[in-house]
């Protein structure tokens, strides 16, 4: 995690490079085993071991010092199951097909195929689990409630996959700067339909129509489709006022108006994510927002001097809170709660989710260290809502034994016609 | 549900018009309130309540006669959540920023912010509780398992929702005959290039190359894109013997054949999901082929002629395989876990999920019967791994109070350029 080591993952499976990991973090939490449970193999908490295959109900076991074994539930899901590699506990292995025929409820079958899911892979009653994976919240309930009988017991274990993925494999930085890349085109095909347009009575105008946030999200929609990309957790858009709230994705409806900030947050998903955030404005800026870019600018340009293995993210963030501050913006440590200035944390991890580690908190422990292997945001920014106008500029980075990578080489420029 | 009353859903927002079906259900259950926890208001157990919000971390309570309340974690949603038209728990009131600062684990703050929604949406400890929406597994284990420290208990609350939203909306009608449009759109646009393709040596090529399922990928996800649709589930293009396993998705780079099926099955999301297959031979298809493609297409037309308001699902699956079996195909029947013949169900209920009720299951209760409202798939389908070919037809239906409407109305000639 964050070591040396992580640069030669690469070559192993997924599951191998990090068993080692695993199996530390577990002995930590007292666990002696992981029961992941997931919807789909592109749960975030089961991809990282499984890889790219397509398989629907299913689950991973992976006990402390024994073989990690791969469950699935449809027998017509076979031959992608088999492409994970790993040792596979089949349908027919778990006798699916007779607690189907018995037509037992959802939560029945599933703790009966867990149950001897465990057994098979020798995980006796009376062990203590790490649980993981995403899954209808009755069916969790019911299904750990049943397993409990047999005196399984849980504790979460969702913060040790995190863990044992904070450094990325030399496989999974190439897919997020595949994405990153694409990302990247979006960002240009954005900025270049704002660079074409004409402004009528301070509206921007494209195409003969009046230019909206929806026109801009299906360049960008359209641009990642053709890279293989979608985007499952949406996008921002957000001119002018909307753009004074970080978390809005903005009015599709809106016509964009010159003169007015425009946020633009793209955050696709391959097998992994990428994240990039560029702020424009068409036409003169004004001075209070020229201003604030300029601050966002010279805030990002320190952390990226400043983003190194060993330093905490948590360092980062006080020291630009302290830039902003010289500058008379609010920030989280002078004023917490704050809408106005600089109003969330500096970055945070990027890989199988949208937000993982390394954590960017105050509170945070060895996963507030920047490592060798880690993808992150850095993304400062500064919001007036009241004046209606919000900036924030954000670059992914990875750190790589010869140093930082920026995955997002792109202009910082307002000016879409600079780009 | 499932009953004339859903077409007048359109004017009263969902929850409104579900709310007393939901107060049946719950009370049907032993339960008197429903909590739904999601990692995002785009959650299909909370969408069909809370409308196209773009809300992260939240929640749902409805107790039973009483009125239902929004919850979510932050403050910078506000905006989003207020658009719901429900009656929000915020942050505030939930004292979030509190348990935040005390750097409690995310299941402790989780457990104590659900605690005091809970006691201000009047639902009191001792309370059963109806538990859905879709989270992280030890996160509602490690939850679930602290609230019942407190006394309330849950019970597996999916089914019931899915109950609640089988009769869909006017809107949400709306909203899938948007999708299943552009989904339309998409599969004519891959018979278009099929069309284009010549043939060397029995391999298809276009565009100075050979033509692989990856193109056709392509071409689909950027359709879709230029209709805002994305592909959450992925899709199917399986040719020849990749076809043969209906739930194969099928390898990108096999260059495709003259001569061999082709299914191709799309299933994107709006707000809701459109589900079709159609199958494909360019050139000359064999005699095996071409008499089940005739097969599979006489059975979808009577399964078309059968399904109406009050039919079951089983019965329609009884008559398809009834069918098969007289042409001397094996189905689930004759020959249940057959991996050749006809393999699967006839269709499936689709809507804020791609798979939901209507059920066509013989062991459906009613969830199992056809209603007015309901939107469902029909999808005979022939398999021959052996002989490596696959056909499936699958056609969106709903059913409207003036009669079935078939929402996916393609071709359904194998050979691309009769389209």
């Amino acid at each position: 995690m964050g070591s040396l080591a992580t640069t030669a993952r690469g070559t192993a499976t997924p599951l191998a490079a990090r068993k080692s990991e695993l199996d530390r973090a577990l002995a930590a939490s007292g666990c002696d085993a992981l029961l992941v449970l997931a919807a789909s193999a592109r749960d975030p908490d089961l991809a990282p071991f499984v890889g790219p295959v397509h398989v629907h109900g299913s689950f991973l076991i992976a006990p402390r010092r024994g073989e990690p074994a791969f469950g699935y539930l449809s027998p017509m899901e076979r031959d992608e199951a088999a492409s994970s590699g790993l040792r596979l506990l089949t349908p027919e292995a778990l006798d699916v097909a007779r607690w189907a025929r018995q037509g037992e409820p959802e939560e029945v079958l599933l703790a009966n195929v867990l149950e001897r899911a465990l057994l098979l892979a020798g995980v006796a009653p009376g062990t203590r689990l790490a649980l993981a994976g995403h899954l209808g919240a009755g069916l969790v309930q019911a299904v750990c409630a049943k397993l409990g009988e047999s005196d399984w017991t849980f504790v979460p274990g969702h913060h040790l996959l995190l863990d044992a993925r904070k450094g990325k494999t030399a496989a999974e930085i190439d897919e997020v700067r595949r994405v990153a890349q694409a990302t990247g085109a979006a960002m240009r095909a954005v900025a270049a339909l704002l660079a074409d347009t004409t402004t009528r009575d301070g509206e921007l105008w494209l195409e003969g129509e009046r230019l909206r946030a929806a026109r801009l999200r299906r360049e960008v929609a359209v641009t990642l489709a053709m890279h293989g990309l979608e985007q499952p957790e949406g996008n921002i858009v957000a001119a002018g006022a909307d753009g004074g709230v970080p978390h809005t994705s903005g009015d599709d409806e809106r016509a964009l108006r010159a003169g007015e900030s425009i946020v633009v947050d793209l955050f696709p998903k391959g097998l992994l994510f990428a994240d990039c955030t560029r702020t424009f404005c068409v036409g003169r800026a004004p001075a209070a927002l020229l201003d604030a870019h300029a601050t966002v600018r010279e805030v990002l340009a320190s952390a990226h001097a400043t983003a190194l293995p060993g330093e905490r993210g948590w360092t980062l963030q006080e020291a630009a809170c302290a830039r902003f501050s010289e500058r008379g913006w609010p920030t989280p440590i002078s004023q917490p709660g704050t809408s106005r200035g600089y109003v969330h944390g500096l970055g945070h991890g990027v890989g199988f989710d949208l937000h993982e580690y390394p954590s960017f908190r105050r509170h945070a422990g060895a996963e507030g260290t920047l490592g060798v292997g880690d993808v992150f945001t850095l993304e400062p920014g500064l919001y007036d809502p009241e004046a209606g106008f919000g900036v924030r500029l954000e670059d992914l980075v990875t750190l790589g034994a010869d140093g930082p990578e920026n995955l997002t080489p792109l202009p910082y420029d307002l000016d879409p016609r600079a780009w």
